[in-house]
C-alpha cells in the first residue's frame, strides 16, 4: 500500500483541482468549487470500492475531504493568474486519470486478484472523475473529444496488470502503468492523437436522425 | 438460476450491443465501443446489485466483461453495413429492456422476498442501462420519448412477479414476463403506442420559465 | 431516531413531488410521474446508504416506494391547478433540501462517528436528488443556479453536526439544523441570495473554449 498510496493521493488531488477549474469557468461560489472539487476527487474511487464491496475510502479516512477542500480553496484564489484554466484543466485531468488508472487496477487486483477486473476498474475509475465533472458542470463529455482519452487509462491498467504480473515490485508496476497512460495522454493532448475512428462508409450509411 | 441466466446474458450482451451502436452514432474508436459497451450493459445490473447489497455480478464472474468486449467488437466491424443503425439500437433496446427488467424482478425478489421491491428493481435496471448510455453518449435520453419505454419494463417486472405468486414455474414466469414488456414495447415502437401523456389546461396554466 | 424520521419523510416525499411536477413540465406519461418521482425521492438516500455500507432503506422498508407512488399520483392528478409549476418546484425543493441535508447529516455521524463525513454526507444527498431529477428530465441543473443553493444544504449539515456536538438533544439539533437551510435557501429563492462568484478579471483571462 505503502507507494500506491501516492498515486490514490495525486489522482485525488489534481481531479479535485480540475473540478475546482471547472467551476470557475461556470463562475460559482466558492461552496460550488468545494462541490465540484469534491465530487471530481473523490468520485471515481467511490464506485470503485462500492463495485468492490470494500468500505469506501473517505468515509474510512476523511482527511481526502480535507484534501479537496483545501485544493479547491486553492484554486479559487489563484485561478484568476492562469492564463488558460481549460488547457490547465486538461493536463492535470491527464495526470489524474494515470494515476487513478493505476491505483484503481492496482486495488482492484488487490480485492478480486481478476486481471480482467483489474483492466476495467482502472479504465473506469480512471475516467468516471472526469465524466461526473463534466456531467455535473454540464460541458461537453471530456470522453467525446476526439483524441484517445480512455484508451490512456486502459492502456495504464493494463500496464500495470501485466508489470505486476511478470513479477516487477509494486513502485516500478505502478510507474510504468502510470508513465504509459500519461505518455499517451500527452502525446494525444499535444499532438492530437486519435485511433482511427469509426466511420459509416459514404454512400451505404445514410444518417439516421433520432 | 439456471433457466433466469438466460434472460441475463440476452439483457447484458444487447445493452452492450446497443452502446456500441450508440458509439458508432458518435464515430468513436474501439476504445469507445469498448467503454459504452461494457457500462450500457453492465451499468445497470451494477446499481441493482449494489443496492441489494449483494457482491457485484461481473466481480464475481469476470466473463461478462468479456461478453461486453466481444460484443463491442462485433458491432464495430459490421455497423457499416447495417441500413439504419438507430432503428436497429432502438430494437435491441427493447429486447434488452424486456430481459433485464424480469432478470432485474427475479433477483430483486429473491434477495428481499418484496414484491414491491422487485418490481422497483425491474422497472429501474431494465432502464438504466439504456439511461446510463444516452447521458454518456450525449444523446436526448430514450426515457423522454413520448412511446411507451419505462412503462413496459415495469408491466414486465409486474408481470413476472404476479406469475411466480401464482406459482408458476420459473422458466414460464420469466417468459410471461419477458413477452409482456417486449410485446408492448414493440408495440410502442412500431405503432407509437402511448398512454396519456400528462397536459396542463390551456388559459390555466401558462409556460413556466425557469 | 423516532424524531429523525420526520425529517427522512419530508424529505422523500418533496423530493418526489419535485420529480413528478419535472415530469409534468415534460409531459410524461403517468408512468413517467411514478419514475421521476421514485428516482427523485429515494435517488440521494440510495447513494448516502450505499456509500455509508448500511443497508438501502427502501429495501428495508418498501413503504417509501408507495410513498412516492402515492405522491407522483397526487401531483398528476393535481398539478393542472397549480398557476406555477416551475415556482412550487423550487420551493418544495428548498425544504426537501433541507429536511434530506438534515437527515443526511444525522445518519452519517450515525454510522461514521465523524463529522467531517456527516457533513459532506448532508451536503451530497441534500442536493443529489435535484441533480438526478434535473440530469433525467433533461434541464438545466438547479446546481448552476446563481442563487445559493449547495451552501443552504452544507450549512444545514454543518449546524446539525454542531449543535449536535454542542449536546443539543436530537429534535432540537435536527429542528436548528433544517431551519437554518431553509432559512437560507428561502433568501435565495425570495431575494436571489448570492454567494461572490468565481469571476475572472477583465483583460488577464481570456475566455477559453473547450
Amino acid at each position: 500500500m505503502n507507494s500506491a498510496i501516492v498515486f490514490d493521493l495525486l489522482g485525488v488531488a489534481l481531479f479535485a483541482a480540475t473540478g475546482a477549474l471547472s467551476a470557475s469557468r461556470k463562475e460559482l461560489d466558492i461552496i460550488g468549487f468545494l462541490f465540484l472539487a469534491t465530487i471530481t476527487g473523490m468520485g471515481g474511487g467511490t464506485v470503485r470500492d462500492l463495485v468492490l464491496g470494500v468500505p469506501v475510502f473517505w468515509v474510512v479516512q476523511p482527511l481526502y475531504i480535507l484534501i479537496c477542500a483545501v485544493t479547491a480553496a486553492g484554486v479559487y484564489f489563484t485561478a484568476h493568474l492562469l492564463e488558460s484554466r481549460y488547457r490547465l484543466l486538461l493536463w492535470l485531468d491527464a495526470v489524474a486519470l494515470a494515476a487513478y488508472g493505476v491505483f484503481g487496477a492496482y486495488k482492484g487486483l488487490l480485492v478480486t486478484g481478476s486481471p480482467t477486473v483489474a483492466v476495467v476498474m482502472g479504465m473506469m475509475t480512471g475516467t468516471l472523475g472526469g465524466i461526473f465533472r463534466d456531467v455535473l458542470a454540464g460541458e461537453p463529455s471530456v470522453l467525446m473529444r476526439k483524441e484517445v482519452y480512455i484508451s490512456a487509462a486502459m492502456a495504464g491498467a493494463l500496464s500495470y496488470v501485466l508489470a505486476a504480473g511478470a513479477g516487477l515490485t509494486l513502485p516500478l508496476a505502478s510507474a510504468v502503468g502510470f508513465l504509459i497512460a500519461l505518455g499517451i495522454r500527452s502525446g494525444a493532448l499535444a499532438y492530437g492523437w486519435t485511433l482511427p475512428s469509426y466511420k459509416a462508409r459514404p454512400g451505404r450509411n445514410p444518417e439516421d436522425i433520432p
